[in-house]
């Protein structure tokens, strides 16, 4: 059993920064108490294999209990926090519950962001959850399924037509895996359409795509795209999503829009903070940026509470270029680590080591099988050597988890031959609302 | 391209009766139609794994489309039939489309059946789709999370406490799974209860479980389900379930009842055929069983349409007994490839080779990790033999289909470790239907 005399640290958040802080603080004199609304940690770079039919959730999820099974000083609590009480120094659970802290680790991550146009969320689902994967999974299939059906070839195209919103990491990694399935796992599946003419537009509003890559990366990448057979749509902005078509302005808008017959669109194109960030900045006197994020002090923490700190996607850390920090994974990860030793320095009676730096290890994108993009410590990779450090970087983060080694075969399985065989059609809604009635 | 002036086959439901008698008609002069609702073929018997965490429903489940990939004369057509029309000879669907064919196999399966206790699913659902053992999972995982913050010590018990009704194969199966979870992988995963104190009480309305295995393997069956911890109520009616407890009365239902409070029942007592049965039975002019099943002729042609078939669940077959042919994999899997056969020959103008007979090459039933009890050609085997020969014939039928050796590798791996990393609660309903309201 847990000393319930330690010093209560309460984490909010499951994800890359609130686990990372749980397991930084075993073998500390804490009690830890992890608060998620999942009973899962989810390896979201990986979603949208999950989206495409490569991987299963199980694959790249692993139960929170079952990874801090042995750290002894660790509570899982499956809750929704609906508030916080920082005088209090207390999370209020949707159930009523009142969860005391010593410390507070908020890590509750983002959300999809569609800029003032929540009525497209219908239309085109982002990628966040294990249940907007198996969505979108669910949606693409099923184009295809309606397209074999489909007599008239107009309506056959616009099933055919699959349109990627947002040209990061997650739009480049989706558009590529949507005309992999298409032009070669699927090939030979259907007999009347033939799925390689199925057209996958990426839609992304700066003039490039992986903006936050070197320009040299960005080339390669939509050169590698285009051969796959992906149409590139740069600085254009989406100005409309129905749901059999979307509106695109090239030229930065200024031009005029074209219409893309499509029946899915995906959302990769922004995220804002999950509604517990500004939840958090009311409570600690601070002002939430427009994403919704809570803005931090350089140690992680928040408006004049050393002890209540905010990492990950939900805070806002200004980077040593005044600009703030991306919302990476490794990110969230060193937050998370960072602010998990504030405060045991604290306990001990140090100083912490300085204000929280982030150490860019590189960032990566993959865009099909063997090709990939990667930046480190100012070496530039592309195609197949990026692709192997891709994997390799990712198999080392999974491999943290128990029974991970499935998922490294099963990858490796999947690239050799091409295979995708997750590709489960599920939770269907009733036929009339799946089908558009027939013209 | 297939032959569009070949025999055209018309098959419904790509479970093991459909799947089977379309792989049978391949390189035959028919053009073959598959019909399902679903987008792929379920491995069922392992479906406990799935709403026990075991298994992901893609490592049980195969694309049709990939399935008979290769098979030129093969379509798969996704779609709900909603309707026989024999002298017009078509198939009609949800969405109006109306599938001609010369000979047509129905093999529709079976749903659950209640037996007039239809109020009873909401509380008791049972374990037939890939949403099925989901939503058990979902419940299971959701009982022990609840439970980790109850207070009330009864309430607690009563969230502890998870009824399966029926000890067929599924039943047993279901009920070893849950003790297995609870006192093994879940062993240390909670901080204030302890998993291994949970009940599993298992319901069968007959004096013994399995009651189509021999006397001798029902009692080994019941011995080591005692071993697990399972508590074991034979001879006993279900004769009330709601959200919060089951009424049980032993005796045959005649001694007084025993209320067992549990927050999570599941179903295993009892199947009918899909409705499509009835449908099928009144277009042929024959009257369908008590349970929904299509009354078959020896050859499994229905009434008097020599072309039409009726396979697996959906038939009721006469053994050599005179009792219905059980409700098997075996059973479907051997009629769909008879039925197939049926059409081959008569194309060829021979007749067909004697009525069908079912090839019983044995039974079995595993119950937890290196135990299960089979029976084979008047032999009879428990323990790890027979666990063994269980292992060796389901990875044989899944070795079938591609990628299964990852399957095999998982199932190796989860009983050598005891692992259960599929433990996700996914597709939850919103937190107030979730928890019942706190006393």
């Amino acid at each position: 059993m847990a000393d319930e005399t330690a010093h209560r640290v309460v984490i909010v958040g499951g994800g890359f920064g609130g686990l990372c802080a749980a397991q930084a603080l075993n073998r500390t004199p804490t009690h830890v108490t992890l608060i998620d609304r999942r009973n899962f940690h989810l390896f979201q770079p990986l979603l949208y294999q999950v989206a495409t039919g490569g991987l299963s959730p199980a694959n790249i999820a692993a139960p929170l209990r079952s990874v801090l099974k042995k750290q002894t000083n660790a509570h899982v609590v499956l809750g929704e926090v609906t508030g916080f009480d920082l005088a209090a120094r207390e999370v209020q659970l949707a159930d009523g519950t009142k969860v005391p802290f010593d410390s507070l680790i908020v890590a509750a991550g983002a959300t999809h962001h569609y800029f003032g146009h929540n009525e497209w969320a219908e239309h085109a689902p982002g990628l966040k959850t294990v249940e907007d994967a198996t969505e979108i999974r669910r949606r693409v299939l099923s184009a295809f399924e309606r397209a074999e059906r489909e007599p008239d070839p107009k309506v056959r195209a616009r099933l055919l037509t699959f349109v990627v919103v947002g040209g990061g990491p997650t739009g480049v990694e989706m558009a590529g895996a949507i005309i992999e399935l298409a032009t070669h796992t699927m090939r030979a599946d259907f007999r009347r359409i033939n799925p390689a003419t199925a057209r996958v537009v990426l839609v992304e509003g700066q003039t490039r795509v992986l903006g936050a890559f070197a320009e040299k990366l960005s080339r390669k990448a939509q050169e590698a795209l285009a051969k796959m057979g992906v149409e590139l749509r740069l600085d254009a902005q989406v100005t409309n999503i129905t749901a059999d078509h979307v509106e695109v302005k090239p030229d930065g808008g200024k031009a005029a829009a074209e219409r893309i017959d499509t029946a899915t669109v995906v959302w990769a194109a922004g995220v804002k903070a999950s509604p517990l960030g500004k939840l958090l900045a009311d409570a600690a006197g601070v002002t939430a940026g427009r994403g919704g994020h809570v803005p931090v002090n350089p140690d992680c923490s928040v408006g004049a509470h050393p002890n209540v700190f905010a990492v990950g996607d939900v805070a806002s850390h200004p980077g040593p270029d005044g600009k703030p920090l991306p919302g990476l994974a490794p990110v969230a990860t060193q937050q998370g680590e960072y602010a998990a030793g504030v405060i045991v320095r604290r306990l001990k009676g140090e100083s912490p080591k300085g204000p929280f730096r982030y150490h860019d290890k590189g960032t990566m994108a993959t865009i099909g099988r063997a090709k990939a993009v990667a930046e480190s410590m100012g070496f530039k990779f592309s195609g197949f050597p990026a692709w192997l450090a891709w994997l390799f970087i990712h198999i080392l983060y999974l491999a943290r988890f128990e029974n991970r080694v499935l998922v490294v075969f099963q990858w490796f399985w999947n690239y050799v031959t091409r295979n995708r065989s997750a590709r489960l059609i599920t939770n269907e809604r009733p036929p009339d609302a799946r089908d558009a009635p027939k013209p």
